[in-house]
């Protein structure tokens, strides 16, 4: 059975990590979908679709994770409910099951036909990422809900002053 | 060092499989790309991007290379040269070198400032996926180019049927 | 003459059904533009363009309307104030005279040298929308406002379980 | 049960008569979805999606069909095979069967799950067009194989004209 | 040495005009950026490109300044931070430096290998159209902040009435 | 009186130069629209929108004529001929008049109401274009059609390797 996990991981956190576990304890494979793939540099999207891939690859080894059951695609946004999740089939491998907490997600998932679980709400991940947003403008210890190689990555590739200039005004 | 390889991989063939050897031999890790992402069901581009990604992770399992030094990454048209290959880093992880037999894409990655190479070519890679296409129309044994598992993958999604329908008039 | 009458139609209410009447009463026909026809499944926009094809078709019905002198025509947005009135004039037959209270549309349309007239504002009709829309979320008697048949079309395609959906959160 | 019938309609012709006669002696209602509605002043495509609407619409009236039970829904190209029957499904009121000659159109509507019908032959129907569209460059009777309506309808929008500049060189 | 100069320049006022001094003071020649190029006739952006390319030239005569050192190119927006400074390189000449105040676009071209100056704060520039728009609707003195043949150019053309249906609402 | 002067201009030689001086003898002013402007390094648009603005401000600088009456605007493709005449209005200044000798041109700015000019035929000036490429890939003397300094900037650039790239194969 595989299954599909889509986000944003924006940055990809710890609730991410325990997700993916979760799910390769079920699962043979897992697809995980890296929504709004287009975006960037921005408060709500700072990460580039590859930085997203690259951060990724480490929380699943920092997790210890099997990589060669994993899947990571980027897929960017087609601004059209109806269709997204048949743009989404068009982008990854056939998978069996849908994994997500997202309201519209799981209700387009359902009318397209697939059987949607819901993960435990591990540290409320949904709303982790827009939270360790916030710690990093503020100056909080974001990096505490992150592995160690994510958020050595992220502070290398400049993720707190990215975050800062997109909030910054003339 | 980090390698990104671009193709199109309609289908994904031998030639491929010992190109990605080829560079997983001389790099860490590689980044394929399956360019032309948003495309299907016509004699150019037979295979949905998820199609693909499915038939070269078999692709790798059958070459015993390491999938875990592997990236797999669509990446649609943005039908701006100029643009490209910006837009292709948007998707994916940072990378040092460039793999490539095609001109034009050699001319693009260089004009963006970065090292390309050229892999040997095996049993003239670029082309052979054509050649694949309409041996398949043809009737010809196109198994033969591709690995077991790539060949039985393709058979039980109907690759054969759907070639035929693309080229079929009224 | 004929008439271009453009709106959202989320949901096509009583409302549009009087303007409608009031646009035959005075026209040889009329074309009924569905805009923003790509969006469905949020709260602004939650019913498809092909639903409020659908849903236009028994109000016109309700209202004992000659639907052989209606088109309804869906049309997507571009994006482009100023492309827009030409966008539209693609995709529908030849018009004389467009019908809105659309400060902006009316703008646009006479900018590009029509006729426009104002209808009466049938119970406030173009914030009615809005209204319905919040009543079924609070759970007012939304279907008050709504021809006998739209309402239980609505009900049936589950149009108050996406609306409260598109407000959820985790 | 009601019916998709999608085409190009450039021009609507007789042979699109007789489908939809022999769809709506078959079905409750049709709807006809004019594709590539985006493309116009081209030889493949010489008509605005608005103009076919509209000749369409007299097409029925010609031929003495109701057109209480007719949709006519234009529908631009969205380049992705895949996604394009969901694109589709998006625009138009709920379907049960589709109706087509077209072997990709079959190809992909059955993959998406809808029962595929095939009208019998009319005079070629699927080729007309092109026909049609020579026979204007030609000097040829093409009107013989329109209604009169519609040709007249043509005659007068300039239809002859805009294939000819279509092919013109400087 | 060629500098680049992006803005919405919603409208060109004083402020514009100042910048474009200081930098012809410093550079050979200057490339004037209008962004957002699709956008017009909302409170943002009420401007249509080609009506800020002509009150571009205007505001240079007004100043003085010398023409033919300059180059007005409207870009529109591509909705991708990653790929719109090579976006922004496709539509325009060779350049060797970037002034800006934005932060956003500072951090984007320095990203990209580009040099970036910042002007002096002419008026609080960057923040000034805003407030220019923000006069017209309260009825102030808004021409005072334009040069005067700007200034009648806008009145021509309707600038105080657009503003005033972006906002205005049934 | 203001004239809109559209051409892709790969590359702009010295039938391009005659026109524009022909109509700055006719014309108050001149806007050149550079069409296609996404488009760049294929044998058909090898040059990226700005490198066209650069070479047409050489050229006019070559034949002396004034660049203040002149405007440059690039721009992009729409893909729907109906709606092209708007897109290109949304660019650029108003204009009175249209100078072209293309008919589909001359019949989609008729159609928006325009007076449409046709320039003499300076040396089969349309067909130039692919000529001066072929010419480049035939080892002719392709300069001799250009001014000194396009064809010294061309050659700058690589526009003869762009165009032998364009055509490679592997």
């Amino acid at each position: 059975m595989r299954a599909l996990f889509p986000g944003r991981f924006q940055p990809p956190h710890k609730g991410h990590g325990e997700t993916i576990k979760w799910i390769l304890e079920r699962c043979d494979s897992i697809i995980i979908v890296i929504g709004s793939a287009q975006e960037s540099h921005t408060f709500q999207n700072p990460l580039t679709a590859g930085e997203r891939v690259e951060a990724l690859k480490l929380l699943i080894e920092d997790f210890s994770l099997d990589y060669t059951r994993v899947f990571i695609i980027p897929v960017p946004d087609i601004f059209m409910n109806k269709v997204w999740t048949r743009f989404v089939e068009a982008f990854v491998p056939r998978f069996d099951v849908v994994v997500t907490r997202n309201p519209l997600v799981r209700e387009l998932f359902e009318e397209a036909g697939y059987k949607v679980l819901q993960q435990p709400s591990f540290n409320r991940a949904l709303l982790m990422g827009t939270n360790i947003r916030r710690m990093v403008i503020e100056g909080g210890e974001w990096w505490r809900y992150l592995t160690p190689r994510v958020a050595s990555f992220l502070k290398n590739i400049g993720f707190e002053e990215r975050l800062k200039t997109a909030i910054a005004r003339d």
